[in-house]
């Protein structure tokens, strides 16, 4: 019988402690607050924001945002961003990304302040996770992914675990999170042959190809655990992860469901980012 | 018939391509000038730096050494590469480690500018090797891996590569270096359970546990390529790397040997950054 990894559980565990937290904090009268910066009207960002600001008021965490025109140019973001990092009242910064064509993306992961970098944007927090250094600020989405494994007792030490994406957002911080568990890792990507000979034979698959139903049977075995962080829209146009649930879920170990798996913890993370940073004000 | 991957061949056109670019350097007035910090007379860093040097010499590349006592702090150290950074006739910089116990390595290593880091100890030049921009400075040994891969010509993309060995000098760089020539990569470790059964399967293996002889033929194919970065005291006392080179050797395609293979590259791949670094000057 498969065992369903739903992420509302997960995010659930995450907000109780990230509650204890901030009842701590504002005894010493310390609200952690989320500045968000966007730039233009993206639905998708919109839509990301308004859940992100949602889940913030429901436990207790300030958010603002504060919208720019998309058309300003990088001088103008990299001067919002530093007055917010020097505002003593925002604990933590989420720029939306990606960011218009014109911007410099370079030089705005650089300014944000490394201490509000909540979404882990800055190269020095990003090389920290390259180091192994997990104490800081991490990439949400493969903390997400890391979480799940972790609430659900998912053995890593000495197991084969598949990543299949190799982005700076998802791909390789979370390489460095299994490693870090222990596990031996093997990255595949679009150039990578006979797929399934690998993932078929590995403990863990994590996926993040953003093809919905790639993966059907062949892909896995009876002791698979497949962690879908894929989502994109089928061919009748209904939300679907990278596996093909409905032919793969009878016959695997757990899986996550999406909707409702990966991408119900990562706002959780992105929050008890805000906290910490709250925390180390 | 086994072809060995000898390192000579590699460094040596490593070095033509280094000539000329020293000479239109030298038409400008401008001397590559290495720069190396040394604390305390560790025998291994001053017999490294005596054919580093001579290295140097027989190339038309300047040397300066700058011993200081291992007793020094981490200040003083600060202050000595500071100096090294602001001196506009040294091209690169290399502090030997692992530095002395009491000093703060990472302090060190987020001093010395990242234009004079030619052994990319600095923060964001590593960082920029985990975003996978191989344009700046790399770690030499990794590196010089690639090199032998690239001059003998062994296809990489799409290829099943096994790294053994997960630190920050050789197997993460290595990784994102095999990743950028869309490998699939495999990172093993110590924790890493049926070793075999991963590399006898693999194209190409690079190893660099630091077991003399420890892979015998059971971890290798016809088919093989064996880079192997081992260097480590058999118990005949004589140098051998990973692979156990007289059993392996005559059933694997390709292996490099043990003196001779990688380490004879690693300072070549040093000085050409020199070079590059004294061009950007």
């Amino acid at each position: 019988m498969v065992e369903v990894l739903k992420g509302n559980a997960v995010a659930a565990h995450i907000k109780d402690n990230m509650r204890k937290d901030i009842e701590e904090l504002k005894k010493s009268n310390k609200t952690p607050t989320l500045a968000i910066l966007r730039l233009g009207n993206n639905p998708g960002d919109v839509s990301y924001e308004r859940s992100i600001i949602k889940n913030c008021e429901a436990i207790g965490i300030k958010s603002e945002v504060y919208e720019k025109d998309e058309n300003i140019g990088t001088d103008e973001v990299v001067n919002a961003l530093k007055e917010l990092n020097d505002d003593n009242s925002i604990s933590g910064i989420l720029v939306f990304r990606p960011l218009p064509k014109h911007i410099d993306e370079e030089k705005i992961r650089s300014t944000i302040s490394p201490e509000k970098d909540v979404d882990c944007m800055h190269p020095l927090n990003l090389e920290n996770i390259f180091e192994g250094n997990m104490g800081g600020f991490a990439p949400c989405t493969p903390k997400a992914a890391m979480k799940i494994l972790e609430y659900y007792n998912v053995p890593l030490e000495g197991k084969n675990v598949v990543v299949i994406n190799r982005s700076m957002v998802v791909g390789k911080p979370l390489v460095m999170m299994l490693l870090e568990k222990n596990a031996t890792v093997t990255i595949c990507h679009s150039r990578t042959k006979n797929l399934y000979e690998i993932t078929s034979k590995a403990d863990v698959v994590i996926t993040a190809l953003g093809k919905a139903k790639y993966f059907d049977e062949k892909y896995f075995n009876e002791n698979s655990v497949v962690i879908d962080v894929g989502v994109s829209l089928d061919s009748e146009g209904k939300l679907s992860g990278d596996a093909d649930y409905d032919k793969v879920s009878h016959i695997v170990k757990m899986i996550t469901p999406v909707p409702g798996g990966v991408g119900s913890v990562t706002t959780s993370i992105l929050l008890s980012q805000v906290v910490e940073a709250c925390k180390k004000l």
